[in-house]
């Protein structure tokens, strides 16, 4: 930036700034009038990357001070959430929480008590997002039970086309989205590592990995 | 994975699967073992998609979740946060709030009044990371201002590595992170855009973008 501006003075910097800030205004104005259409989103975080289920529980929070009720379902426990947990205690009035995983399937070995937690927690999820009882419901972790078979795409696919409510928001969150929910969701983000502490020697932290 | 598993039957599915798993709860828990440093980190959040300042508010949440003290800079305002501090209301006993930016850039079209903001922002950032009275600070959408020049990012990566007390969690939010902060991370994640719904024309929604 300053090789181009260095012969300028501030006054005159400070000019075309607001000018190309003025432009940039504009368009960015007209292009959000273009956006009118309200409904409820299915919305994956994905990828290898921190942030996808911080960021599905950030949702939650916004939502939460909004004074909508949430729903939250964890498919997978034994992730050390407890910091989440706790945060929500101070919303029992507005949020439902079915901790429903039998921990990640490296601590069970046990692939069927697996898929029967599977299939629970999904049906918890389902009769949540069909009562429209509440404005948006996280699946947490529900891309790692598709990606292991424990609960067939397909079905959760066609009850997210047919079934979910309008005005329901769903929030799903893991690593290895499936194609076909990537295929039918209105949000994808994909979280990418770049750098991770861990490969120092650095141990999880109270507060940032729980 | 039914091409290769068809002719096992359940049984020998679910032993096979056990197995798997143990071995990779054994790999996990020795690599595990050798993380036992506990450091304050500095975490950017950066990329094009979404998910950078919610995933920053839910680590915030995590935190107060345990009790932490919390403190939250947010260097550009006229983002529609609302959602965030209603709930963040409800941690008034934990969390200090510090709204400084003027807005986005292309909001105030004013370059000298966006420099003065960034300077104020930083300095009560800085403020509340070297009081030691915080275990997290958040510095929402700083990544913006460095980007904009309208603070220099060697001043920033100086004081993160010299005067940062060792137990404080930074965490950096924004697209564009610039590379001299990316260096010294100690964790970094890229949010990737992979689909929008404003492509579809659906508009910023209450408890989605705000």
């Amino acid at each position: 930036m300053s090789d181009k501006t260095g012969d300028l003075s501030q006054e005159e910097l400070n000019a075309r700034h607001a000018e190309k800030m003025r432009k940039k205004k504009a368009a960015r104005d007209k292009i959000m009038a273009t956006k009118t259409i309200e409904k409820g989103l299915v919305i994956v975080h994905t990828g290898k990357g921190k942030g996808k289920s911080t960021a599905g529980f950030g949702m939650v929070f916004r939502s939460l001070g909004h004074g909508h009720r949430v729903g939250v379902v964890q498919f997978v426990k034994g992730r050390i959430e407890t910091g989440e947990r706790l945060a929500l205690e101070r919303f029992s009035d507005l949020v439902t929480v079915k901790r429903m995983g039998e921990g990640f399937t490296w601590e069970t070995q046990d692939r069927q008590r697996d898929i029967d937690a599977a299939r629970a927690a999904w049906e918890a999820a389902k009769a949540m997002i069909r009562s429209g009882d509440y404005r948006l419901v996280l699946c947490d972790e529900l891309n790692i039970v598709l990606r292991y078979d424990y609960l067939p795409v397909e079905e959760v696919v066609a009850f997210l086309k047919d079934e979910k409510p309008a005005d329901v928001h769903v929030v799903i969150t893991g690593r290895n989205a499936r194609d076909e929910l990537i295929e039918i969701a209105d949000l994808v983000t994909e979280m990418e590592q770049v750098k991770h502490p861990f490969r120092s020697g650095v141990k999880p932290q109270e507060g940032i990995e729980f």
